[in-house]
């Protein structure tokens, strides 16, 4: 009854976690970040074009599952990502992701991969990005409070894509600070493990918080922020979740990604719904200033947007067509004839 | 520096498209769908539970890609759908779909599958299962127009499930009838091919519509339908695509899955935006009455909603304990501290 062997239509690559290991280590981490980056910066630039929503949260006691879909009527994207702080006290990742990246035209999936990993490189290959436009010109020194999965990857992006040097770290659980310090160790940054969140952010361009707690913490207060830094703010991303006290926000020029998204998800959801802020995009584009004075506190209350994870996704898909490392899954039923579905379902029998 | 095997909480079983024919194949398509059917009713019963929204569409001109989540508070589920109708001109199918189950606990998929074959099963089982509860007593007739990739489905379970025995077919293809006749050939059904819609629906208990093309479509005027029938209407879907004159919904009492979905996706979309309709879980839990009386015409306006797909991917994962036929992916990032993310990538430079 023909050839039952599925069509190279049924079949989608899949990037497992191993082959996105081999795939980073293949091209180097910092400059695999440094190329999102420009996937990532091209996007912003072309920002009107995408269907935009604030993505799909499922809220429980323990965490958040959301769904990011986003398109720019060429390809269609999602991720599936979890937060769930509670997850690592026992021993599962609190974030862990997957996407999709799928043709518009005839809606077919061309890519499946992990993204937990992928998420990781993106997210500091955005924070690094809105730096670049939004930090003192010859930034050199970063503090982190907030020591955990996503800190190495900071470190390395601001690194490579705006060139800082030195990096002041400190977390609550002085072990995670001490993996870092080791992680970070041979690549050439300078590394200062420091004691309070006080001592890492004293004499810094950049300050990045990046903890995970889901409530409304305060990593930083008004009396310990200089002016002139610039905050990448990370951690907050998901109601009733932030990390910096109100009064930094007052005193912040505030860029975010997707204000609908970020009034919700972002520190300035204890701000008014009008409270101004500037789209990121906009700065990128030339439409909207960045920094305008040696003296002005920017801050970019990121929360992770769609498109981003959309841009890391079109760049997998890129280099899988040079590089490789993945398998193909048999993952789209693809009858002979499309209609004759049940058809080829009872035909199988025969061959299974 | 450790074992770079991943552990089994990297891991997440999955159901390929061969691998889902094998199960169906096993258990057999008719027992398969009375058995999704019973999950569907149970879940149906349990309505308030479960945490709803409608779908979130990405519409293109060429048709549309969905997301599908829901969740009970224990599981969470979602399902990726496309609808292009032009598609199958193009030799792919119309509709393609996969699927995810994941623990809300902490976030972690415990299956992927593939849902093309799975979403024509359920569908199929959510439709019988609307008749058990609102056709006419003792139906063995029904008349089908459409005759494409969910046709004989939906024969197949409305004989098992409701016992139907004969099916009047009709499509404005004759290929897809002949295709339809020749695949329900051997299943105890009797099969009667007709020259016209009209034709197609003479003497019969239940009317089931089922075409694809993406406008509104009158494959049934109000003249044609007499008293005493059920519609199950299941091709009208998106926007701007229905199968039922306005006249007909106005003589039928109408049952659907989630008001806000149908609404803007159903055969109802033609209507007032409070025109009263029941919802189908009412009547299954008791708190609504389904069929009244014998002349009655009663219409289930289907459009598919995430908790069928939930249904499903519950009972494929019952299903996977005892029968199996699946692999497990390397989906998840899973490092000895979950902290350590760089730390894994870093080290597996020595083992890739």
């Amino acid at each position: 009854m023909g050839n039952h062997l599925p069509s190279s239509l049924a079949m989608v690559p899949f990037v497992s976690v191993d082959n996105m290991m081999r795939l980073v280590n293949t091209i180097g981490a910092p400059k695999m970040m440094s190329e999102i980056c420009d996937y990532i910066e091209a996007d912003f630039k072309r920002w009107p074009e995408f269907d935009k929503t604030p993505r799909v949260a499922a809220h429980s006691e323990e965490g958040v599952i959301e769904l990011m879909p986003t398109s720019d009527g060429e390809y269609y994207g999602f991720k599936y990502v979890n937060g769930h702080p509670a997850n690592m006290a026992r021993g599962f990742q609190t974030v862990t992701a997957f996407g999709v990246l799928a043709k518009v035209v005839n809606g077919y999936p061309v890519l499946f991969s992990e993204m937990t990993i992928l998420t990781a490189l993106r997210t500091a290959a955005t924070s690094a990005l809105a730096a670049k436009y939004l930090a003192p010109k010859g930034s050199r020194v970063m503090g982190m409070i907030g020591n955990g999965a996503q800190c190495e990857f900071q470190a390395l992006a601001f690194n490579e894509i705006i060139g800082i040097d030195t990096i002041r770290l400190y977390d609550i659980d002085i072990q995670a600070t001490e993996k870092a310090a080791k992680n970070l160790r041979n690549t050439g940054l300078n590394i200062v493990v420091c004691n309070n969140a006080e001592e890492a952010i004293t004499g810094v361009d950049i300050i990045t918080t990046c903890t995970a707690d889901k409530q409304n913490a305060t990593v930083l207060s008004d009396n310990m922020v200089g002016s002139g830094v610039h905050i990448n703010a990370i951690g907050g991303d998901c109601p009733g979740k932030t990390e910096l006290h109100r009064d930094i926000l007052l005193r912040s020029d505030i860029f975010v990604e997707y204000p609908p998204q970020t009034r919700i998800e972002g520190e300035i959801q204890v701000l008014e719904a009008d409270f101004p802020v500037t789209e990121l995009w906009r700065v990128i584009e030339g439409q909207a200033v960045g920094r305008k004075s040696r003296d002005q506190i920017t801050l970019f209350d990121s929360v992770g947007f769609a498109t981003e994870d959309f841009s890391a996704l079109r760049y997998i898909h890129h280099q899988l067509q040079t590089i490789g490392h993945y398998v193909d899954l048999d993952l789209l039923a693809d009858p002979d004839d499309p209609r004759d579905l049940f058809g080829m379902l009872d035909r199988a029998k025969t061959t299974n």
